[in-house]
């Protein structure tokens, strides 16, 4: 689900960029007390996603992260929590352009950091709360800038605008069709922006919002436009956020990794409901014993979600086996990881039961792993008859697909029956 | 989640009223083969929540709904599936403009459906693909409608809205302060809106979009604009349906009916378990044999989530009643009822297990429910010790409202443990 990091050919060469991105909104049309950039989304704070979209560009050498004052500390917490690196947090304005200039200071100025950093030839500006964009379109706004001197992600307009008169009724409105969305991200080429903001009238710097706007008036720069994606949205409402959360979850389910013993029983399973899955999700089926490497590849392809089928029912060793893999990886540090622990009872005996030790010590287990980030699930296959195996596995798939979908910590632990 | 329906008083008083709902869209945006209004959502089309949302305000006497003539057949059976009323279907046009004009000659021309209908005062048009409507709104631009012949919701622009120049690049940006976006629902006189519809040349029907500026152009009416609330928002790309999913999972898990006998055991759990659920969402606690008449009001209440406690081990009488109850009330109709079933051990056996045979009369039933859109989840408390009965309480909680907040039908005839 993560693109593998921009080599330096498929971005724009040896030109030197940064980004910058204003982090300081208050998040009043949310309606929470958090602002919105620091609302978890699978328990990571939303600016955590924006700050890795850019990190994993190799091309990007610095990400200069402007906070309010009030929130310096946690976000100093939130790169350490999850590991960023390249990342400079600066102080915020108290308007998005202040905030803005501030971070562009950095290169200039000794004012906000211990040492000055060496200054782009094109910097990135995006805003913290757009947390799905794409190499593709940072890519193609540094290259305009370049040519350009600035260069913005346009969309479609979803709305018709509108002009309002003094009384409160409609003035005029606006042909939809002449104009679009000005998005983030945008680029400018440093000394152009910054000229721009050096140049700028206070009122300006308090009551604007565009970039591209301040490169125009101050610079004579028209920016390039270039038609962004529908994923570039600005989370703003709480139903943002809700879509953030389905969008985050809707990727991490997108590939499995069933981890099936090479013995009989449990290899005709595996095969099975790596068969079954397969038409659903990408779905990759290795042997824990012989396959260190492969699953290391696995870990670095960013699968989030596991399946260890235990040979003996209710022994949890390939699980546990897999717990250590896990935790030497850094996947649960972004993500929640998914191992589901499946049991198998092939037993002749009519009077199968689960006893209550069992189920607790599934709990135990789980409780234990959902403080390292990885969401414990028991799943039983029980069957005495070959004939039904097809049936039991695809109802074990529909209860997998169900619980890596939905990711519901609160879940972890329970013993589901296929 | 509902509101009552509105009293004539809370409306626009005697005003005869209709509402035209363009459903013709074909979705491009969505990326799916399924224009949006017909998505399902908690398994119900996105138009019949729009629908109801107009249905139950008692003041709009008729609701025209537009639809391409290849849906017309898909939105009869939807008005039959989810008995809506007051719904005329009409034959939309190839642009938006031509499908709200059908929709409005209804009231004026035989040529779309078999009698004519009471021409209105004033008619309200609102997109299928806005469901969130409320009847606030609805009534104010009514009434601004009666005073100034049209009215339409607005909106502050999220982004800045720019002209490009014909090659490609930022020819100006306007001050974001001084437009809004122009939203729905929109209200007009008849006679204006229709008028302007008549006067209305070949090259506005194709290509305009936006029925304020007819009213403008045509009536040299002014509208008046009257701020909306942020859930006006229109269902446009496929992170909005996954919204709109969550909105509506969010309004369905506010409230929460536990039904307990008296008897002694059972009765303390109710308590508990009602007092714990008390402190997160709306709950209500009754006793089943005593209470079908208030049983009846917490139906007509919207309440679409049930703990039902079963007083033996995996008996399911209780549940059974209900069942029966809910069966006779409408509300499987509208959305899935979850239903927990819960099952209380309290002997003594050390050796305490769960036996295929139960799990399997359990999943066997929750298949037969799922049939009438009723989720049963099976829930056990095991307990031993009074002193651990909280703690047990506390974890069947939180197991409660996972099941009401995901009502995930995968998970249906699981059976849970506390």
């Amino acid at each position: 689900m993560e693109p593998s990091s921009g080599s330096r050919d498929a971005g724009p060469a040896v030109t030197p960029v940064a980004a910058v991105l204003p982090a300081g909104g208050s998040g009043e049309r949310l309606g929470g007390a958090t602002p919105k950039q620091f609302c978890a989304v699978q328990g990571r704070p939303l600016v955590s996603y924006t700050v890795r979209a850019m990190e994993r560009i190799s091309w990007i050498s610095n990400i200069i992260v402007v906070v309010s004052p009030e929130n310096i500390e946690t976000m100093k917490s939130i790169i350490e929590k999850y590991g960023h690196k390249r990342v400079v947090i600066v102080k915020g304005g108290i308007t998005r352009h202040r905030s803005i200039f501030n971070g562009l200071k950095v290169f200039v100025e000794n004012e906000f950091s211990n040492h000055l950093l060496q200054k782009p030839e094109v910097v990135i500006i995006h805003d913290a709360v757009r947390p799905f964009v794409e190499e593709d379109i940072l890519s193609k706004v540094v290259m305009a800038a370049k040519e350009y001197g600035a260069a913005g992600a346009i969309r479609p307009l979803v709305s018709t605008v509108i002009a309002s008169a003094a009384d409160g009724c409609l003035d005029h409105s606006l042909e939809r069709a002449r104009y679009r969305a000005s998005e983030m991200p945008q680029a400018f080429l440093f000394d152009i922006i910054y000229e721009a903001y050096q140049q700028c009238t206070d009122y300006d710097l308090d009551y604007g919002t565009e970039c591209l706007h301040l490169a125009l008036k101050y610079c004579k720069t028209n920016a390039k436009l270039v038609e962004g994606t529908a994923d570039l949205w600005k989370v703003t409402y709480k139903r943002d956020l809700y879509a953030a959360e389905s969008i985050i979850k809707d990727n991490l389910s997108q590939q499995v990794c069933v981890i099936a013993d090479v013995k009989e029983a449990v290899a005709q399973i595996g095969f099975l409901l790596h068969e079954t899955l397969k038409s659903q999700i990408e779905a990759v089926s290795i042997s824990l014993s012989k396959n260190d490497s492969r699953l290391q590849n696995i870990f670095s392809g960013q699968c989030y979600n596991f399946v260890c089928i235990n040979d003996k029912k209710y022994a949890i060793q390939e699980t546990q086996q897999l717990v250590d893999m896990l935790e030497k990886s850094d996947l649960p540090l972004l993500y929640p990881v998914v191992l589901i622990s499946m049991h198998l009872d092939i037993s002749e005996n009519i009077s199968f039961s689960i006893g209550i030790e069992e189920l607790t010590r599934i709990k135990k287990f789980a409780g234990e792993m959902k403080k390292k980030n990885i969401l414990v699930y028991g799943l039983l296959i029980q069957y005495k008859d070959h004939l039904v195996l097809q049936k039991i596995v695809n109802s074990a798939a529909a209860l997998i697909m169900a619980l890596i979908k939905d990711r519901n910590p609160e879940l972890i632990g329970q013993l589901l029956v296929a």
